[in-house]
């Protein structure tokens, strides 16, 4: 159930401790804020000099104030920080808001500070944000504990940052967006980033829940939270970059973990990943609406043709598709409109809007009611005939009211529809726009914006979530290639037939088991194909006597691997890895091997362990997806045996949390089954 | 020096013919205009019921005016199209501005009738704009012939929509970008593209040229003029999607082209290609600007952790880097700022510009006089303490001064500095921002069009430029293989030895004149390599025997090839291709061949012929390039072989006009040389 934040975001009284009548100081805007809900609950201001602070009494202490504090802001310079919390606690507080900066950000020793602080919090039974954070507002319980007010609405924000949490509220407004919550998360001491978004998944006020994290905490966590929210999460990812990951390191001293990492984990758990602020909010814009596309097919209507092109290519850009109509819809429209109205896809009304507005209208409800079309992109001028009073033409006022007119039916007609209809207009904030977005029809002043709010709204079918990880099996205390090969085959890897051999005898011994061709490996050897450590394609006994030979002459003694060499003519080699971030736990890579590996990277990254059926879809994603099915009439390969090859793999290493790497390359799936031909595993 | 446009943008009178009172009417809109300079040039109204249009005499024919015409204004419905322009030719117009619609947008019988009239107007020696435009206008010498005002500026509008110049229009102001012409394309029946493309860069009051178009007329001609033109030429291109190019056939009856045949003609010709309306925007103000990068290296600046984060991430997906600063600089800036400020990249001020608002100034002056940073990017809150008078902490007014005081800084500094400042603010419309804009500092609201602008910036070098086409050679009248192979031969392209071989004793006679191993082709087949057709590796002449007999009882009498097989060890199979586009011409392709080809599709395009340096650059270019430098232990290959031999494919096919298709593949690359192994040509 994760832990009870009810004493943060709805405590029974609050007092903010550094509060000031210094404007300059930032316990003065909190307290400003604070007292705003004075009617909902007590709001005390302590100020160890007393007197009065914005014009009402401050307590010099929290003992002074004389009833028990419900929630504490902690506003005070570092020194006195562990004094103030103690305090709190002493006074009955369940909710510590550290706005006090100096810890885990400056280095280990503010780190061990604020995690005694944290023990000291916890152990009281208490909850803390921060500490170096910036407040909390919970707009449903009228707490407003941050600088700044934020207007209602049903996003919760969780972020780290706050000018970022200011922007967003300058984008929100134009599209009706507002705060139900809103966290800064600063160092997450006690109260995590995890613990948060658990909490707002239950808070019914909240439809849609926004991130902004450099520090992921358990990032494993984050996602299976994520997963079961029950409501869209959007994350707005910083450290995708080399600079952004080196500065998020010295911003929050955060442990951040590869972009593509993040990217599996929120694709695995459903969240919605976006890069900047703007479409931060056109993603929210268009996912807290009612209306879900079933599909990626999206028909485009414009009044002019270059907004249709345009709009047509953003579309696709966006990942959708813009399909050509079906004849019977083809023909209604045909009707419908103009003979130089174009009827395919786009829908062009090629002027005949600005003589007859409501086509719009008409042309909308017909393409809503196609069967072949999910979701529809209305584009262009629309707005504009009420906004300027004329259009192009000059229609005058008729042509205004005709627009308003067809705006209301447009926005009439699609509460009973369940497929999205998103608006591009030149003019977002006519009196026709403002119509369409008070109907739930997200608008925007710019095509890009429109084609990623329908992606935002198309439907992927479910998220594959996040396989549970297995109880740890015991652990393997070295990983030489016969152990770790040993423990894969038993695990129910295949691999071809091979012996561990140190001298000659050994060696024939060990041919004379198995049929050629044969490989020979030199085992001691950390990348033995690099240093010309392995040998291919040996017919014989001699063969292999002359190889050994030479090898051991050129690498020195050691443990040496004679194999049965598999058949490569119509293999395709992937390359299968498990990687352990400190995050996010062990990941899974699957991708394309051999010698292009490295210049393609051709690899898609999920959360281990995966399942078969999840392991074959991520297989069909690889770019290079096409040489599974044979090329140049090679027969296809055994992609079933490839996935279930995956699931072993990646059980394995998820089972074995000591493991830090482990790497199948190549794993060679033929026409019938997969072979591992080599396993490298590294202790973490 | 292309056509002589004067007639058209500064004619010495103007008469709208279709001159009418009613405001449903484009004839109103286009009149209302026209009538505004009429101090600049005589401005007759044309209605054929004469009477009185916009409180003036109108003529009922362009004769009744009784005296010579500059430019005709054909506003008028099709039926009395072709009388309205022989009647203004006959008045003496020099200039057609047609309006008029229902040509070549309605099938082959209206591109007839245009091209008829088209014909009749350079007879008479006047040009003609349309039909099937919305008029033009030229501020810079008081034409105004659209139903739209267009703000003065230095960008030149040549748009096929109307629609997306209003569009623009909207999007231009708050960068002050304004416009020095505005012509809408139309079917381009006379003037085309790339005469008003020549024109616009010959004109002085134009600093950068945007074109919307569907239809490039001849797309060469228009790069050709691009590479010369002198000033930036930003494309908004339609036609990249399915449905786009679909939809821009239907709309213009234009021919279109591939996206990528239009990108490599763009980049070869220094075009600045974008998506939508505000990347067009976005890159104007940028490239408008006096200044340039000389190289990709970002200093990001913010005063608060996650937007340096974010910008930082979006300079990087830009195209851009964000590297470290150099110890110099960062000791320089150590000193300038707080100890919390972090001085790597991205530099976060960290709450100093809240207190000392100089520090933006002081950081922007050494960030820019940094040697290892080519240009600035400043993102955040700056813009807000004069906007809010205040900022998070509240700071009064001694902070909005100091912030308006530090704009004023910065402004002042720039225009002795040569490297672009970018800036992002939540804030653009602040006094402090707007002292920013007016120093010719672009400021955008969203990070991501700050990125896209300083990636706008960031010089490449001198485009590659459009390499003109050889002299047409002698055509072939066939292009059976024997023959094209003998014709690239012949141009200097290496081929193994082959004899062409119809029965058993001329194969044993050719097999004699050179060593093996052989290959044997079926050359009567188009598809020889999938029909079984090709066998390799065949030892010597009872193998070659063997496969003839076996291959001619499969697939028929007629022409075979025995060929010297190649060494394909260490080589890469590459694909070059030339194919004739009708807008293009001669369009290269080069890419890695062989099986991953056609999943991986790992091509570049260029403008036949290809010089070699050319050639090098664009096989560097692969995302396999990396193979080229030999991987796991291969030798690397002859990359200039592969150039040269693209040089030679390349001028060969730019050469023979007759020839719509030529493909080399594969061209083996190997450590010494380059040899064609297959060739194909279709005639066009």
């Amino acid at each position: 159930m994760g832990r009870d934040l009810s004493a943060l975001f709805d405590p029974v009284s609050v007092a903010v401790v550094g509060a000031s009548d210094d404007p300059a100081k930032y316990g003065h805007a909190i307290a400003a804020q604070a007292v705003r809900a004075d009617g909902r609950r007590p709001v005390h201001l302590v100020n160890r000099r007393g007197g009065t602070v914005l014009g009402r009494t401050a307590a010099p202490t929290l003992s002074a104030i004389g009833e028990p504090v419900g929630l504490a802001v902690v506003c005070v310079p570092a020194a006195g920080f562990e004094s103030a919390v103690d305090e709190a606690l002493e006074c009955g507080a369940r909710a510590i808001v550290a706005i006090t900066a100096g810890f885990a950000e400056t280095g280990d020793a503010g780190r061990e500070r604020q995690q005694a602080v944290a023990e000291r919090v916890r152990a009281a039974g208490a909850v803390m944000v921060g500490p170096n954070c910036l407040g909390i507002a919970d707009n449903t319980t009228d707490l407003f504990l941050a600088s700044d007010t934020f207007t209602p609405g049903g996003i919760a924000l969780l972020s780290q940052s706050g000018n970022l949490a200011l922007e967003l509220q300058l984008r929100f407004a134009p599209h009706g967006l507002g705060f139900s919550r809103f966290v800064s998360l600063g160092n997450q001491a006690d109260v995590t980033l995890v613990d948060l978004l658990a909490d707002c998944a239950r808070h019914e006020d909240t439809r849609a829940i926004a991130v902004y994290a450099e520090d992921f905490a358990d990032g494993r966590a984050f996602a299976e939270a994520a997963a079961v929210a029950g409501k869209p999460v959007v994350l707005l990812t910083a450290g995708r970059g080399d600079a952004s990951a080196r500065s998020a390191q010295s911003h929050t001293g955060a442990l951040t973990t590869s972009s593509d990492v993040v990217t599996a984990a929120c694709r695995d758990a459903g969240v919605q990943l976006v890069a900047t602020p703007r479409e931060l909010t056109v993603v929210l814009a268009a996912s807290t609406g009612p209306r879900r596309s079933a599909g990626r097919r999206v028909a485009v209507l414009t009044d002019g043709g270059g907004h249709g092109v345009i709009a047509a290519d953003a579309v696709e850009a966006a990942g959708l598709s813009v399909p050509e109509i079906g004849a019977p819809a083809r023909e209604r429209l045909r009707e419908a409109l103009w003979e130089q109205s174009a009827v395919a896809n786009p829908v062009d009304l090629a002027g005949m809007g600005e003589q007859d507005p409501a086509s719009y209208a008409t042309t909308v409800a017909e393409l809503l009611a196609a069967e072949e079309v999910d979701a529809v992109l209305m584009t262009g001028y629309f707005g504009g005939y009420a906004a300027s009073g004329g259009g192009l033409g000059g229609g005058g006022t008729a042509l205004a009211d005709g627009e308003r007119e067809a705006a209301r039916l447009i926005a009439a007609r699609q509460h009973a529809i369940a497929k999205p209809l998103v608006v591009q207009s030149m003019y977002p904030d006519s009196p026709s726009c403002r119509t369409l977005a008070a109907a739930g029809i997200p608008v925007f002043d710019a095509t890009e914006d429109a084609a990623r709010a329908l992606a935002a709204t198309a439907a992927d079918g479910p998220a594959p979530g996040i396989a549970p990880l297995p109880r740890p099996a015991s652990p393997l205390d070295e990983t030489g290639y016969t152990r770790i090969r040993a423990a894969l085959a038993a695990a129910g890897l295949a691999f071809p037939a091979a012996r561990e051999v140190h001298d000659e005898s050994h060696l024939l011994a060990a041919v004379a088991e198995f049929p050629g061709p044969y490989v020979l490996k030199a085992l001691h050897l950390l990348h033995k194909s690099d240093a010309g450590g392995v040998a291919l394609g040996l017919a014989g006994p001699d063969e292999v006597l002359a190889a050994f030979r030479e090898m051991r002459a050129r690498l020195g003694a050691g443990a040496y691997s004679v194999e049965a060499m598999a058949d490569l003519s119509d293999g395709i080699e992937l390359i299968v890895g498990v990687n352990r971030d400190p995050r996010f736990g062990p990941v899974a890579m699957v991708g394309l091997g051999g010698v292009l590996a490295e210049s393609l990277r051709d690899v898609a990254f999920t959360l281990a362990p995966v399942p078969a059926g999840r392991a074959l879809r991520l297989l069909r994603s690889l770019r290079t997806a096409a040489l599974l099915d044979g090329v140049r009439g090679r027969p296809p390969v055994d992609v079933a045996a490839a996935a279930a090859a995956v699931e072993t793999i990646t059980a394995f290493a998820a089972a074995h949390p000591e493991i830090a790497e482990l790497e199948v390359n190549p794993l060679l799936v033929g026409p019938r089954g997969a072979l591992a031909l080599d396993a490298r595993a590294v202790l973490g």
